[in-house]
């Protein structure tokens, strides 16, 4: 027999009755009934109710078992008494009558108790991580990940990909976020980088002739501490391909995000049909470039009935240059408690509230309420309403102003507005491709033109527009949201350098500077470079969103705590002074 | 049609004459045939003809392309004449007849020509490496690359192993090479560092349940210039298993590694049992711990054939404590000028010289040849001849001392006279097990004893062997060697910390300084740790074999060069003064 192990703990069936067997795991639970001891074995795969009576030769030895001690036993496998089969568990019609017993691990008193989910705090959970891993939830969790990385592995071979690793010692990379450098000792004073991303070899593979690239990539960025996001590096789904338009890429990545959330999303209803939503549309309709489409509601302009109407601060508000009101509309959000609510929301978000109006049952029908529709009249109300397509028991509210100071905030109350209503479907995810990002923002303090987004990809109408108001030129460059997450991003990429040059001239980058900075990429554009585009899509908040969580650390099987520490193997620590020497670095002595 | 490619320049066949197509790709070769251009057309896939006579209305466009010019050109499909098809060709039957041309990136002049096999300074290949990438040979070996890669993970799901990512920011990991730091900048003056390999954390999923856990895993070392190793990083197929002996571990790994050279090695024979050979015995029949077991050369204890004899130099030597004479017999070796020339490579490797006896044809038959033999006399001589199973025409060379002083001149002797006869099967993967490991060994000047490998091995014979000879106590430790290189490593762990403790004291550690260094691992194994162990395979390794390679940087897409820099992408290369101000570091000016 095995040393260790005839069965797995979640192996045994009836048909194993009467077998001599051999387990091996951890001791789950134990509990002592007159004399019969019965232990919950359980192994990475199952558990298995494993007994002892005072007959057993080793009675003594499971007296003194305690939880998470790791065991093996031999016994013989009896089926259980029929009101005792417990249905829920696979091995629940047998158990085994325990014959010998070898203690191959014994466990010192737990700081965090196993079995069950009692909370502990964070802390104690990442310092036993590998007390805290061997929890239900955490063992999906992590299982989850894994078949989630081999499903996104085998789906982007089955499009002829193939996974090219890039380095992860290398130079600085262009994505705008702090690198994690890493001093030389052979160039003492020079210093690597980690990469923030693959971008600029994925793009150097393109110019190598490879054609279809992926990668599961780590990508490493020194970030200030949020809970949605690890403080030191994260995986994602990096993909690249030659001789591509923008439609390409999204028939390539469409099919495998959907067939992930097909495959891991336990029965949660997958959206088939994703529809392309310009970046404008998206900040109008849902105040968001990351709209979560479960919930249906869809903001519009109602300018013009505020227009010279009796409400004053929209009227007036409306004479000034680029400004809108926006309508929220909230079905059967049609009483003043909600709206009452939903104004002291806005008010919390730090706007001065949010008109509305609301329809209830009145005298001649349909009766629209609220301070706005006094105002400006039952007109006015009814053509508001006509347009919104709303009815009795329905409401809506407004919010006015240039359009970039309060999208952010009606995108927010338009969550808020479906959440409490009910109207967002929590069983589905809804996916839309955001796209036509525009290249170019003006800084409002200092009416400077920069990026709003990257930098390399391909202007819309390419080299011509660029002689044009920079900031009407749109960009080749989407987007994937996911239930108001963004889940992949991407570009067609910039491949002409002389198209490039240009692009970074208008926000204030010489040539020079250009091939300072990115001089790898740039000097590849020279020798034949392709047409080329790909994107990136998140794993981490993939595994996230699959899982029902919020904290990435529930999806990593060893995380750093929100202060970029890691307790368990005591990271980061001092160095030793020998090799700061061989560095050639000083620590700075800090003034405390 | 598609806006870049209807066809990959490998798709056309005879079926598609008379189609009008569209082909994207790079100009490969152009030859002017008295006004007819002909252009080849390569994309990552293969290489189309196209061309184009005076009639095409973008004859004077294809005048001006030049060699790696990417270029997009539609064109209709023609049937070759019959004495003008390629048969090596794909697309030998078939070319294109231009019609529409468009330049999608143009080529500076190249620093480095893609067509042919011309060589190139390692310099230039790598500052230049997209076009070195885009050569045949480099194509090949990348596409090799990954899809060994993708095999391995096939591999390991096949056997239900998930794949685990551990972390690569983290602390530093006792592999005993030099770790690379990365400071913090959260914690200014306290530094990260990436893992020499992920063995605590492997070890760590096992604490944590995981069963089988895999990874293809990237290990960074801090290593000096070799030609058949990265100076940064390399990647590992890491694995790991609970309740398992040493046995399982190779029944797991063995159709893993078998499988790969069978489906990548282009047609090599793979032997398909592998021998476990103890340490012991690998040193003395093969003077190495990577034996090459194409080469059918094993080598003998001759001692006693010397005890007493007429050579005095061995007959001495054998007169001290723990010293041997070994034979390494060279079938078909007979010759004087053969044995002349083994001896004096024993004398370029540092050794007074390799004593021989060959066997040529005599008077009275098989005639023993050589000082040695006349020296020993006809009787041992012949009784050599027989242990060593030799005959007319072969050889035996002779080498004597303390087995540790020559052992490796011996193995390598070994390689060359395999090579040099022509006995060494180049057409073939020969694999063993190197198995029983010495755990500790003892500095020949200090007397000291320390690990000789892996301090975190089982001792064979567990906590009670520790109490005898340490010199004598051998690991559950392991290497899988093929064709002289070291493939595989690994090791059953070990688990038990009073074992742990002990084993470290042995060579002179102390509980608080292996707390203190591990940590991490050593405070889990308290909490019911179960059995476990695996090993880690060398993947570019494994490629440089199969792709019959001897310099690592041919089988990765983007290496560093021998002085760990990255000349394409200016790696490493000075800090910013406000990066070092965040990180709390100042480099300590260079005196030159």
């Amino acid at each position: 027999m095995h040393a260790y192990r005839s069965h797995t703990c979640a192996a045994l069936t009836a048909a194993d009755v009467g077998q001599t067997v051999r387990l091996s795991g951890w001791v789950h639970r134990i509990r002592d009934h007159g004399g019969v001891l019965f232990v919950d074995l359980r192994d990475h795969y199952g558990i298995t109710q494993v007994l002892c009576d005072s007959d057993s030769p080793v009675f003594d030895g499971v007296e003194k078992l305690r939880s998470e001690w790791c065991v093996r036993i031999d016994g013989v496998v009896k089926a259980r008494a029929p009101d005792l089969i417990n249905a829920k568990l696979p091995t629940g019609e047998v158990e085994v009558y325990i014959r010998d017993l070898e203690v191959l691990g014994q466990a010192a008193e737990l700081p965090l108790i196993v079995f069950g989910d009692q909370e502990y705090p964070e802390e104690t959970r990442l310092r036993y991580r590998y007390l805290d891993l061997r929890r239900e939830a955490m063992q999906h969790n992590m299982t989850l990940r894994s078949d989630v990385v081999a499903s996104i592995r085998r789906r982007m071979w089955d499009q002829s990909f193939r996974e090219y690793q890039t380095p992860i010692i290398t130079a600085s990379s262009p994505e705008g976020a702090r690198d994690f450098l890493v001093p030389s000792r052979q160039h003492p004073g020079k210093f690597y980088a980690l990469p923030q991303a693959p971008q600029q070899f994925k793009q150097l593979i393109m110019v190598s002739g490879f054609d279809k690239y992926f990668q599961v990539a780590p990508c490493f960025r020194d970030e200030d501490p949020r809970a949605d996001r690890s403080p030191t590096d994260f995986y994602q789904l990096d993909l690249e391909m030659s001789f591509v338009t923008q439609q390409d890429v999204f028939d390539t990545i469409q099919p495998v995000i959907r067939g992930l959330f097909e495959e891991f999303g336990g029965g949660r209803k997958v959206d088939q049909n994703w529809p392309q939503i310009s970046y404008k549309d998206a900040a109008q309709w849902y105040g968001s470039d990351k709209p979560d489409l479960r919930n249906p509601i869809k903001m519009q302009d109602v300018s013009d009935h505020f227009r010279g109407s009796g409400f004053a601060i929209f009227a007036n508000l409306l004479e000034q240059d680029g400004t809108e009101i926006r309508a929220i509309p909230a079905p059967t959000g049609g009483s003043r408690k909600f709206c009452d609510r939903m104004n002291s929301y806005a008010q919390k978000e730090g706007l001065p509230g949010m008109g509305y109006i609301f329809w209830r049952a009145g005298e001649n029908g349909v009766e629209a309420a609220g301070p706005l529709a006094k105002n400006i009249g039952p007109e006015r109300t009814e053509a508001i309403r006509q347009q919104l397509g709303l009815g009795l028991g329905d409401a809506a509210f407004f919010l006015g102003g240039k359009p970039a100071g309060f999208e952010a905030v009606a995108g927010r109350a338009r969550n808020v507005i479906g959440e409490e209503l009910g109207l967002t479907d929590k069983e589905r995810f809804a996916f839309c491709w955001v796209v036509d990002f525009p290249m170019y923002e003006k800084d409002e303090e200092t009416g400077k033109i920069d990026f709003s987004h990257n930098p390399f990809s391909m202007p819309q109408g390419g080299r011509d527009v660029l002689d044009g108001d920079p900031l009407e030129v749109l960009g080749y460059q989407y987007d994937l949201a996911c239930n108001g997450y963004e889940l992949v991003s991407g570009a067609i990429r910039n491949h002409r350098p002389e198209i490039m040059f240009k692009a970074f001239e208008l926000a204030g980058y010489g040539e020079d500077e250009v091939r300072k900075r990115f001089g790898g990429m740039v000097n590849a554009f020279q020798y034949g470079a392709p047409p080329h585009g790909g994107c990136a899509a998140g794993i981490d908040r993939i595994v996230m969103l699959l899982a029902d969580e919020a904290n990435i650390r529930e999806v990593i099987m060893f995380p750093m705590n929100q202060r970029a520490e890691d307790l368990m193997m005591n990271a980061p620590s001092d160095p030793t002074s020998d090799q700061l020497m061989d560095l050639g670095l000083r620590v700075i002595p800090r003034e405390d």
